[in-house]
Order: C-alpha cells, then structure tokens, then sequence
C-alpha cells in the first residue's frame, strides 16, 4: 500500500491501550491519519512511503496536550514572580493587562507560546484569553491544533464592554471557526469570582447548543472558596451545581480545595479536572488531591497554566511535577506511575476537551499528532524502561521532531513552521514597552 | 594587565554579594581564579586576554553545587521506580549492587554521573558511594571539584566488610588525595538505621583530627525516626546530638521530619541541611520544612539525590522544584524566591562542604567555577529578570559553556574532557547485566 509517511523508532508508547510499550515498531500515516502501528519489519513489506523517517534510541509518543493556558501572556513571562495569587493579579498582570491588551499582542504573545510548545512536543493546546481570534490565527499559522477560549467576565476589558457582548463575540467566533479541522472553541467564564449567576447559567445553555466545552477556573485558592461563601453563603462549586455547570462538558481548572464529598460529585457528574501543578505551587494556591480524584475516577488532565505564573509552557515538565507530587501529597510513592503520568500529559487532556476520538493517543484512525524523543542522552541512558526516563529523566531538549495531523512542526529540534527571529523581534518590543 | 581569560556576558549574577544582577560586564580570570569582575568595556581596556568570550543573552554565574548524591548509581537510573523508599532499597537497588558493585562499576557510572552533571551546569558535587577512590578518579578525569564521601556501615558490601574496615579505608583515602585541589573527603556514615554508635562518636572525633565535614542522610522518612524512636527511645537526631555531631561540620540530607525544637537545635548548632525535593517527593518521604529552617539561620543548600531516585542530576531542575515546593509547603508565595534559590544551589553548598572560601559564588579570589546559561531562546524570553529566567523558565539545554578553576568542562553544550560515546557503550553494558 502507498502511503506517506512510515515513522520507526526503537520505541512507541501509544497511550491506548494502556501499559504498552512496543519495541521496533513504526507508524504509517496517511492524509493525516494513523493508519497502522506494526512491526517496522512488517511495516517495510506492508507499505510504500514516500517518506520513511527512522530513529534509532528514541521513543514515539502522542503530543502533549496542554489542558489550561494564557498563550499570550507568555509577553508577561516573568514580569513579576514570588508573588501571591490576588497581588500578582490585582496589582502586576491585570494593571499591564489593562495597559497593553490589543490584538496585536495576543498575536504576537500567541506566536511566541506556540513556538515554545511546539519546541517542548506540545501539539494541542486549550486556552483562554482576550482576543482569542488572534490566538486562533496564530494557532493555524503555527500548525497547532487548539481550542481557544470564549472568554467571559462581567467587568469591561479592551476586548469586550459587558457579559453580553462577550458572549457575542465568542460566540460569532464560534461560527467563523466552524468546520476549521484543528480549532475549535470552548465557553470560557473566567472564575466564579469574576462571573455572575446569569451569564454562568446561559452559558451552561449555550454549551449544550453549541456542543462545545466550558473552560473555568475553580477552587484555585482557599481565598476564593471562601469569599464566595462569605459573600453567596455557596462553595464555588456548590454555586456551578445549582447553575447547572456540572457535567462533562465542564472543564474545571486547578482543583486545590476539595472536600471529599466534592471529589464525589465530580466524579458523579463527569467533570475534567485540569491540574496544574508548578502554578498551584509557584503561587502557593494548595495541592490538587490527584491521587484522591483518580481513585475516585475522575479524568485528570494536566496544564501549565501561562508563562507568567509558571513561567515555562514545558508539559515534559509539568508531568514530571505532577507524577512527583502526586506521590508526596497522597503519601503513596506508587501514585502516579510514568505510564500513568504520560496518559495525564496526553489522552485525559483530549478526552477533557472532547477530542479524544481525533488525539491524545496512537491508535489508527486518529491524527497523527506524534512526537520523538531521544533518549540516547547522557542524561537518560541507560534505559531500562522508556515510559521512566521521559516521565523522570528527559528534559525538553529531548523531543527533537514533531507532526500535527501528519504535518512535521518540528525537525531534529528546528521549528518549520515559524519564524523564531522574527518572534523574538516582537517578543522584545512588548518587553521594552511593558518594563516601562 | 595580561591575563588568561576575560568572559563578557549580558548578564553576570555573582550570588555575592546578595541580590546583584550585573549588565555588560566581564569576569577576569588568571591561574584559574577570578582576579577581577568589571564593566565590560573597562575590562576590555585593563586586561589583555589571552582568551576573550562574549556571551549575547547569557547570563554567568557560579557553577552548580549538588550537595548530595550518589553518582555512580547513574547506571541504576529508572531501574525500579514509584516505591517507596524501603521496598525500593531492600528489594531492589541493595539486591542490584550486592550482585554487581565493583571498581569498574563505580568508575563507569561515576563518569556517566560527571558527564551528565557538566552538562547541566554542576561544576561540584559532594558525594556517598562504595568505592570512593573511583568516584574520585572519574571526577578528577572530568575535571569537577568534588568532595567523595568516606562511606561506613555497619554490614558488609563489596568495599569493606565492617565499620573499622571502612573507617581505615576511608582515612587512608583521605591521605591520599591530601593535596589535591579539586577533589577532597568527608566522613560518609550512611544513615542513623545503618551505622551504630561506636563508629558514629569515632567519626565525630577522626572529622575534628582531619578538618572534614562528615556527610549522613537524617530524617528521611517517618519510617526512619519512629523505628530509632521504638528501638531506642531516641529520635535520630537526639541520638546524634548525644554522639556530638551536630555541628558546622555535619551535612546533614533530606531532613523531611522535623519538630519546631529540632529547627532551633539545627540552628545553634549551625549544621548544614540538604534538601533534596524531587528524591523526597518521588519516593513520598515527605516535605522539608525550607521556609522554617531558613527563617531559623540554618543554611540550606540543595543536592539531587541519586540518579536512581530523581532520575537526573539536574540542579536547575531541583533548584525549581525547591522554590515553588517551599512555597506551597510554607503558603508563602514569597518564599525562596528566584535569587536565594540559586544561592541555594551554588554558595549554601560551597558553605556546607567547607568551600565556600575556594567556590560557590563569582568573586575576586575564588575559582573561575563558572557557567554560562543562553536566554536567547522562546522559552526563556522576554527577559525582565535573568534570576527569574533561570529559576522558573530556562532548561539544562540553555547551559551552554562550563568552566571548573578556569579549565573549560562544556563548550557551547560539548563536553571537552569526557567522552560521551565510550562513557555511554560501558552504561549500556552494565544495563545488559543488571536489567538481567
């Protein structure tokens, strides 16, 4: 059989089915799609492709899915660090924000995120943010694939005056990004402190119309939890219950305050967590009880959150950092295998944001959003078991190619569908204007 | 004025003194020590160098120090992983090396340790290991400073067959590396569950006669102290403290279970802690209180552990682990931020060994240990802070030239004294035998 593309490596590990790790085996792509992961042998025989890519000591994995993110704010990537929460947003990010948000920097923010994520094997991200049909463009001309948030708040910003012409603007993106094979959309409250009941509860209609997610944070602080129940005599989530928020399409981001009965619910209810473990620590929000919600079957999936609370888009990184917290936090040093962390970075990312029947894992029929990892480094030999060295030993430099739908982003650590140069150019004009 | 070597930089942070971050200018370096750091232009004028570098977008500063380890185990890195610590010891890696420890061993993995350290910016590292006349050889081979560690147990390995064995082992060691001026010795007792009393009082009086600090692993687990605690009506560190070793002479590493009293003790008697996070959170024996001990006075640096319970010897992962880990632990935001965790990682070692007169920050008169981090990159820009940069943004891969005593380790990211290809054939060989 023609196709274009066989892909062979010393190593795959598809994710599904589960535990697996083949040996001396390649994927076959085609129009895009998997097609077959075989022997690479049998492969030989089997196909005719017009390009055959082998690599010897590496491991072919599905592309990170960075489940939760500010892509534009990586212009902000340190700008103000050691801070808390409610300081660092009240008197640093939303200040620069107000000053500078245009269309021109979320491109310009967007292209530079894209660039660091692909470099680091991320190949879908879900993000939030204003002017997020600037964040698509640069999505598209990146070659990623990405759901880009609908943004909503009750307060006036440069991108919208009200919840009303947030919600319209979201939703005539939803429309104009219709039949787009790689971006989709997702409704994007920003938290329930700064969204109220009735835009919340049309958007829980809305959702349902449009078939699309929900994106918000939730119990990120102990301070939010209990202003809320100060001020509305309702936990957060409590309140998202009674607006009917919680479902599967709901795709609740850091999680740190949990009582067990709310673990209960989620799993209930169907909702995604989305951890995000270095900026629940760097701002000193709380643990995610990951352990403890996977126990109870709910589907945890992993994100960096933006450059500026991390201050690095490095999914690698934030594996290793969930898989090692996991472990401390629940007491239990078996928490959180490699295996189990590399499926968190990758297929519970895709089945959070509803596309886990086109990625998150190597399996034919689905996309071949792949990416190759050398372990033949001083710093991951010898290997003993694949899946351990990524998830405890390889660092970002190691992913060295990377294909969305079958389109190579990434070649031997060069970026082929952008121009870092020019990105960089941009990047340091908005510092320039920002350290003002 | 001739000298050998000028390095200029964008950026030089010398760690002392205390919150400097120097632009454009260079470090003068002759015999191997630092003789001046200086505007870069002055510099320019003033020294005539036989060598001059220029580094756009990097930043200097003093190499790494990992102050605790086990090189050598390298070769056992992700041999068994997500066990807890005792299950992980008595059934595998104790089983491993009593089948396999030799010199051989030893010396391969130490030079595979080495390797790996160089390129990720650890210019010393302070060591426990059987053996320890090899993992001197290799470190010398590799042209790093370092302290070996003069192992004693009670019970018999490969090295010695009981504590008076392995104490005239270790001080006959000593005296042959007396002298030497990168690589020196500490007493090495291996832990409180481990070694009895005799040999423990011995060490404190031989670490007094021989001026060298003595190196212990305390308070790993809870396991560890409620064991002493059953068995001896002694917490491990009361015990120590009627031994007389708590003093500025003991290292004392990982430290995860410690009462209000123990913190104040530790500071009167000025011991030096390790905190080894990503060990501590992967084999879930707790959290180290870094916060508290640094608010105590107690100097706190910071070491990676083995590489079979990390799995790399990346200190500026563990220095980013350290710094967002202490804040959440503390619910500080502010704790350790970005400048004193890389003080942690470079002069509170130099500190706690006993160097900090010889290394551990940029100075005129101390070695020219040196390293050279590229910022240039889109995962590290826009830069507003270098230190935040480094701390929370940049990789092992933006650490592009190392130098120990002037001599140069890393050549915008190759090795120049090791040869990875030989060091990488013996790491495979000895997987083949283990993996058996």
């Amino acid at each position: 059989m023609q196709i274009d593309m066989l892909i062979s490596a010393s190593w795959i590990i598809p994710i599904e089915p589960e535990n697996t790790v083949l040996e001396d085996h390649a994927i076959a792509v085609n129009d895009g799609h998997i097609v077959a992961i075989l022997p690479a042998a049998e492969a030989e025989i089997q196909f005719q492709a017009e390009v055959h890519i082998r690599r010897q000591q590496h491991v072919l994995m599905p592309g990170f899915i960075n489940s939760h993110g500010h892509a534009a704010m990586s212009l902000m990537r340190g700008l103000a660090d050691d801070l808390p929460l409610m300081d660092w947003l009240n008197n640093h990010i939303w200040p620069a924000e107000n000053k500078w948000i245009s269309p021109e920097f979320v491109h310009h923010g967007s292209l530079l995120a894209c660039a660091e994520m692909i470099k680091s094997g991320t190949t879908c991200f879900n993000d939030m943010y204003f002017f997020p049909e600037e964040t698509a463009r640069a999505a598209e001309h990146a070659g990623m694939r990405a759901v880009v948030g609908l943004i909503v708040l009750d307060f006036p910003t440069a991108w919208a005056q009200n919840a009303d012409e947030y919600l319209q603007k979201g939703i005539s993106l939803h429309d104009q990004l219709n039949g787009n094979s790689l971006i989709s959309t997702a409704f994007a409250p920003h938290a329930p402190y700064t969204v109220s009941d009735d835009p919340l509860s049309r958007i829980a209609t809305y959702a349902e119309e449009l078939d699309i997610p929900i994106h918000i944070h939730l119990h990120e602080t102990a301070f939010e939890v209990q202003e809320s129940v100060e001020k509305l005599g309702l936990r957060p989530i409590e309140r998202l219950q009674k607006l009917e928020l919680l479902s599967p399409r709901l795709i609740a981001v850091h999680m740190t305050q949990l009582e067990k009965e709310e673990i209960g619910l989620l799993a209930d209810t169907g909702v995604h967590v989305v951890h995000c473990p270095e900026s629940n620590l760097k701002l000193a929000s709380g643990f995610c009880p990951v352990q403890a919600l996977i126990e109870a079957g709910v589907n945890v999936a992993l994100g960096t959150d933006g450059a500026a609370s991390n201050n690095d888009l490095d999914m690698l990184g934030e594996l290793r950092t969930a898989a090692l917290l996991a472990k401390a936090v629940s007491g239990n040093a078996s928490a959180v295998p490699a295996l189990q962390a590399l499926q968190m970075a990758t297929l519970n990312g895709a089945r959070a944001l509803g596309l886990e029947a086109e990625t998150g894992s190597l399996k034919t029929g689905k996309a071949a959003d792949i990416i190759a990892m050398d372990l033949s480094g001083v710093d991951t030999q010898p290997v003993y078991h694949p899946a351990s060295q990524i998830a405890y030993a390889a660092g970002r430099h190691s992913i060295r190619d990377v294909w969305v739908a079958g389109k190579q982003l990434l070649r031997d650590g060069q970026l082929t569908s952008l121009n870092p140069a020019a990105i960089l150019e941009h990047a340091q004009g908005w510092k320039a204007k920002l350290a003002e």
